[in-house]
């Protein structure tokens, strides 16, 4: 399939569903018919006039429903239909789904389809997205959670090994599938294939969330997709990675160990009945731009990638990460850059970058993620190019806060060459510095197993109350504990009892019982969960959220002021 | 507030989100994050030199996602909580949730949070959308189903009365709260104050799904609002009957019934963690019309809607439902209309609309129903009686599926016809000719009830089987005889077991009980469950659909060749 792919094929030239929805805008047909915006007209009447609104009036002529021509997303017949399978035969599947509630609704789906009874076991990737684990919550699921392997040169999480993969099948026959999410934020993931053999091995499915690598696969620099690997239910963010609007999503499946018919069910459950007919669109016009352009379609952001890539070099003061690691892949569209002086935190990187006009992806503690893509440009680059130029010159003088942050980052950093140097016995200054944020981060990956284990307790009462918990023998436990396998826990829907809880301020927090999710977002991945026990190292990190004003959701007080604890 | 509403208020004359996204696009800021469009570039580079694709680069300039001064759906402080304030004080809430999943994730989310343990019990309307039912299996509550009033003049079923409530209520004092939809999709509802007040006093909310009626309120020609009734939680499709993209909504909240926080968490598990900015700005600029320009933002629509009813008189052929019964509400921008001679179904009505290049909302045996909204106009109106007057003049030779099909419809017509002036005693030959709709609808509506008694069937069966079947007193069972109240129906997500089940031609189904859902799209309403008999005269509807070519959703197979049966 790969070479099919890369090259630009005519006889794909087309969008169906497109091509029928500006068919209808030049028809002049008069609707009497929802939307009530009747194609734009009160916009062009009313408010173009008055506040010069172009930007709308054009798109909603697209913005149809299902009407006659247009089909029907919940059961494609005609337009839809075609375009799924143009889409299906584009990404290397047999079956296509277009999401509109984003990968999120595609991860509901899943798992809803896959763990289709209450405590159905099923093996996930510890650091995985919310939608997962509410995926979890609504399907009444058990999760055995797997601790993913991290990065030598980063110190970044990537996902687990198949050893720990394969201990899990073992240890768990029942389980209905393994559930993993690759690439990661940062581009870095691992060509699938060893692992789905093994669970095709034990009869069950490997699902992947591959929200970040919708492109993976389409050129010849990208990694190896998830698809071609041999996954059998792949969820991509279209949006993210290539040209669908945002929340625009495809669902893709191959192979028969997914029920199919229940899983159409499932997607009409979390799916709007009035789904939005531009992002649709926007999902055919993203495989009509592969299907028409090959892998010329990437030749611009790619030199756009390269040109900063190679540039960067010339500054002293930032770098970027090459990951070394052979056991993993890199997507060259990620670029990772950080303060090789360890002096601005990600965090306030990021602000420098927007005040020069460069908007980032995201931030973390050490890192900034910038994202380029198929619609990126060399004057992209050479505008952050001269952004970096410039902070580099910038006194080294922040604000207060700013600088108690970045002592601790230089103390954490100090300490950690230390150990860098000594356990890796180089002197490579360079290294050392990029090693300077590996602990950092190797500190945020145990304080985020330990996490997880605490999450388990909590599951483990609740399993027991229910006369659920399940017993493992000695060797098994000690094979569970070699590679970090948590027990299955129970997750459902039922909230948490009021009357147990109390506010307290963070200062208050450390030590007490969480009883609320903690999720900064990006990258939208728990760092407590309710039931877990605030631990130094997540409480330290709490504070260093707190202070960058990091977005924060899952809190009844978003600004981290107060947590909601068990009394 | 009502007053407040109709006059244009200049100080909320604002739309911070629009505003905040147009600012953005002019910015001139570079994109290092997703979408990978890298607003709306690879379509302005690549496919608008070729395609002349104008319609998509536009609204891609404001297709950002979550970055500085664009706030965060899910956790709104900045602009997004301003434009949720906004639209709680134009819709006369306490607070106003954004909805980009439409009211779909409304419903789902309003259910999941008042029945957040598993068996809790709700009041539901019988005839109620999709979503809802999914809402419940989610929540795997049980729901005690209330048949809804006929109105006598159409045969239409509305909303439960204020007596069956009243009874539900009573008798299961553990109910969560009751949940209506209204209006319905013919634009017919009721003043809901009275029950609002019964499930105040039962301290429980009153649920609205009042997604055809997000302009209600709005101007002193419009019904009621649900809020302004005192309902506690309530979604309305803006995208229906307002200026918002399709699948664009709002959930609002007041009173201290509903628990808030968790709602939120709910809306998060249902909601993309990527929301759609267009579709969130086009609420933004929803609400913002109805602040600027008061009662005159319909005044068009409207004189469109007069202009059509008043001209259609003179057209003997064809003729709208005027609802006589004064218990209901109207919304004036419904039209139903009808063959007076009973020709023409409202299928092969709406097929020649088209034809003619009108497109109506929807269409049944009888009706084709009529949308007209604050876009519409008098080019609108005049196109529309055009058709109608060339329909009329239309040699009455159809094709022999027609024909066959009308033959049925008459034959039907005519019986009920004699049934309806026995009844009422009444010569008039056009109000029996409006009637000889009526019984139709009347056998519809009983069928419906059916559906429901036996969906009662199959859930008690299964409620038994979990030892937990509900048993009533004499007298609770006689009075619930008489207002039709349904025992409590559990609903889980787990699905029917393949192996009972068989796949049999539409003319072997007949008697047999039915294994999957069918669902005329639209209006969406389950005409058959999973686990009931299929009886003659949902039979018969079946052939009619099929033959008319109406999409329907929830069967393995849409053309309704087969149904999945149970063996």
């Amino acid at each position: 399939m790969t070479n099919q792919w890369k090259a630009s094929t005519t006889k794909l030239c087309k969008a169906p569903l497109y091509n029928a929805l500006t068919h209808y805008a030049g028809s002049d047909q008069r609707s009497f018919h929802v939307p009530g915006h009747k194609n734009g007209m009160i916009y062009t009447n009313v408010l173009k006039p008055i506040r010069g609104n172009d930007l709308f009036s054009s798109i909603l002529q697209l913005d149809v429903t299902e009407i006659s021509g247009t089909d029907d997303l919940h059961y494609p017949q005609g337009v839809i239909q075609e375009a799924q399978q143009l889409a299906a035969q584009c990404f290397g599947a047999e079956e296509s789904h277009f999401l509109v509630g984003g990968s999120t609704v595609g991860n509901l789906a899943l798992i809803l389809t896959v763990c289709s009874h209450p405590g159905d076991i099923i093996i996930v990737q510890r650091n995985v997205h919310k939608s997962i684990l509410h995926g979890l919550m609504m399907a009444g699921a058990k999760a055995v959670f797997l601790t993913p392997e991290l990065d030598q040169a980063s110190g970044l999480a990537v996902i687990p090994n198949l050893e720990s993969i394969e201990v899990a099948l073992k240890q768990y026959p029942t389980a209905k599938a393994v559930l993993l999410s690759s690439p990661n934020y940062y581009g870095m993931g691992k060509d699938l294939s060893g692992i789905a053999d093994a669970c095709h091995r034990y009869q069950i499915p490997l699902l992947v969330d591959e929200a970040h690598g919708a492109h993976y696969s389409q050129h010849h620099r990208f990694p190896i997709s998830a698809l071609a690997a041999g996954a059998d239910g792949v969820v991509q963010s279209t949006h993210k990675m290539l040209a669908a609007m945002t929340m625009s999503a495809m669902l893709h499946v191959q192979g028969d160990l997914i029920a199919r018919s229940l899983l159409k069910q499932r997607l009409t459950m979390v799916q709007s009945s009035s789904p939005s007919y531009p992002l649709m669109a926007s999902l055919d016009l993203s495989r009509y731009l592969l299907d028409c352009y090959g892998e010329q379609i990437f030749t611009t952001g790619l030199e756009a990638r390269d040109h900063f890539t190679d540039k960067l070099a010339e500054n002293k003061r930032f770098d970027y990460l090459s990951f070394l690691d052979e056991r993993y892949t890199q997507d060259p569209f990620k670029v990772v850059i950080y303060d090789l002086e360890g002096y601005l935190s990600g965090e306030v990187l990021q602000e420098r970058l927007e005040h020069y006009g460069c908007v980032p992806e995201m931030s973390d503690d050490r890192y900034v993620v910038l994202v380029f893509s198929l619609g990126s440009t060399l004057e992209d680059s050479l505008r952050l190019l001269d952004a970096l130029h410039q902070i580099a010159q910038e006194p080294l003088t922040v604000s207060v806060e700013d600088h108690q942050v970045n002592n601790v980052e230089q103390d954490k950093n100090q300490a950690t060459i230390e150990r860098t140097r000594s356990s890796e016995g180089t002197e490579d200054d360079h290294l050392s510095k990029k090693k300077s944020s590996v602990t950092l981060f190797h500190s945020n990956a145990d304080s985020a197993d330990q996490k997880i284990n605490d999450h388990t307790e909590q599951h483990r009462d609740q399993a027991t109350n229910q006369g659920k918990s399940i017993n493992l023998d000695k060797d098994q436990s000690n094979e569970q504990n070699k590679y970090n396998i948590s027990e299955p826990i129970l997750f459902t829907m039922t909230p948490i009892d009021e009357e147990n809880v109390e506010v307290v301020s963070l200062e208050q927090a450390e030590g007490r019982i969480c009883a609320e999710m903690v999720i900064p977002y990006p990258p939208g991945i728990p760092i407590l969960y309710a039931g877990e026990i605030i631990h130094s190292s997540v409480y330290d990190r709490l504070l260093t959220l707190r202070s960058h004003h990091h977005k924060i959701q899952g809190t009844a007080d978003s600004t981290l002021n107060t947590l909601r604890v068990y009394k």
